[in-house]
């Protein structure tokens, strides 16, 4: 049976990511278990002889995550915080990671140091051991190095995505946009924001921002609710306004769509005291930008003026 | 920088895999623990709150490790049992996988179903959950499924590869060779064998064979002693005779050579009971074949006669 087909019908590509996750998801039928414990949450949560486990995996690859004009030690950094900011997302705490990677044989000795070096540090400075892999030869123009992150809950609970309620608000961390001007390959995963905000009692669900708060919020959203966005309420960051004067996009559209933002999405219960959060979050944190984006309300009930977030799809994979 | 480099002694492959691996422990220094807590054996061993942890790491990738003659059903199962080989080598059981797909857009959606199917199937006979994953779009030509498994120690130890002194013997589960024939992609993981063994005091070290014997006795082959192999007692699969026939090689060659057999390669502690040890497998796994082919001998204490491995090196990666 052949792997390739020339028929687009017939290929991958014509079922486009969210289906195809759907089909896989039927493949696997009960050898996978429902999120948290199995597919669609940021990280999988794995019952265990002590505290939960999360398991989460993402790659990076050439041309896709990055190119020439990354250097290597950035690689190898962005490929570890991805993964963490994952294991932010959950409230999670990073343990240990193994990397498997595809590399062809003219892959430069001197790339690949910078790219270890830069995955090491970053290692060091978040507490994670790197515990062991594999190489396998790629063929020509080929580099892929995907991780594995184990980590686990570092409270008494794990945040999933689920469980957003008529009401409930919306906010997120840092400001958004842009990310391909520099955040993508520099950004500082939120590893203590997100094992704070899951002792806190006012956060009902979280996830992170990758592939674009537009996309993103989709995953947060049971049926019959609708996120309410106040497009004037989106922390822009100035990237985004830069690549707006190039796009000739709104900044707005790319702080919506653009994705690899990495910051924290947290669903708040609609009868927390808002302002004692606030005020906690502002004390812990006092050089993060905190910032309430909308609620969610129900489908028939959505309020005029909400950002039709549709017009914002982040970033599609398998196109 | 560029990733890829035109001039060959600046690449990987002029490293080639051994010297690479090496490479790579320096670069990750102390972001790396030492075998079994890091790189070095067939999983790592993470202490956890509850019993350790294991993990591996292992991918398939088309024109690597399979074929379009291979069907994709066989596929999908051989990614996960190469993976389940690895908790088998250490006597531990399977939990969960994540499973990081990195696909042209072109791949076939009937191929990559059946490919699913196979891993569906593989995961519920060894009770194994794949509880997450990533899929990221590849460069046309590439399909790359990279798998991390995690599992847990069975009994009250992990076996590791490290250990063997002067005199210990050298056993090995089912026979070896001619892989290529069928058993890549059929074999069933010695997880029960595994977990057995590891409860065994007779059991000093274990590792699965993956590279070829040859090759993959170094690693269970401590300083200042060598493998001491007798020729006639390596068990030979008829397919490795089948491919001494096309390759004009002999049979030896392809059974200490060939790779990918999968089966359990035991240092037995030089004082135990062997009688005993083999009555009880016997009575244990009455269809197994289990085999002592040698003995560690100190380097200046090789009985004559002894195999000499260096002729029979098995796969090398980075060619």
């Amino acid at each position: 049976m052949k792997i390739f087909t020339p028929l687009r019908a017939r290929s991958v590509a014509a079922l486009g990511e969210r289906r195809l996750i759907a089909e896989i998801r039927g493949w696997l039928g009960d050898a996978s278990p429902r999120a948290p414990f199995g597919i669609g949450d940021d990280c999988a949560v794995v019952p265990s002889s002590g505290r939960p486990m999360l398991i989460t995996t993402d790659p990076v690859i050439h041309g896709r995550h990055f190119d020439d004009t990354v250097p290597p030690r950035a690689v190898g950094a962005k490929l570890l915080k991805r993964n963490l900011s994952d294991i932010a997302a959950m409230g999670g705490r990073p343990v240990a990671a193994v990397l498997s990677l595809a590399l062809a044989a003219d892959t430069s000795t001197a790339w690949l140091r910078d790219f270890y070096l830069g995955l090491a540090a970053a290692a060091r400075k978040f507490r994670v051991k790197v515990v062991g892999g594999d190489i396998t030869q790629a063929p020509a123009g080929f580099f892929g190095a995907f991780l594995a992150l184990h980590g686990e809950a570092v409270g008494p609970r794990v945040v999933t995505r689920g469980g957003a309620r008529p009401g409930d608000r919306i906010y997120v961390t840092g400001a958004l946009g842009g990310s391909l001007l520099g955040r993508h390959s520099k950004f500082t995963p939120r590893l203590a924001e997100g094992a704070w905000l899951a002792k806190r009692s006012e956060v009902r669900a979280m996830m992170d921002v990758s592939d674009g708060l537009a996309k993103d919020l989709d995953s947060l959203t049971p049926a019959g609710l609708a996120p309410a966005i106040c497009a004037r309420a989106i922390p822009i960051r100035p990237a985004a306004k830069k690549c707006a004067g190039q796009t000739r996009q709104t900044p707005l559209f790319h702080a919506l769509g653009d994705g690899e933002d990495y910051e924290l999405l947290i669903v708040v219960r609609h009868r927390a005291d808002e302002e004692k959060f606030r005020r906690a979050w502002a004390k812990r944190f006092p050089r993060v930008r905190l910032t309430k984006i909308g609620f969610f309300a129900r489908t028939e009930a959505m309020p005029a003026g909400a950002v039709r977030l549709l017009d914002y799809r982040g970033y599609e994979h398998l196109r």
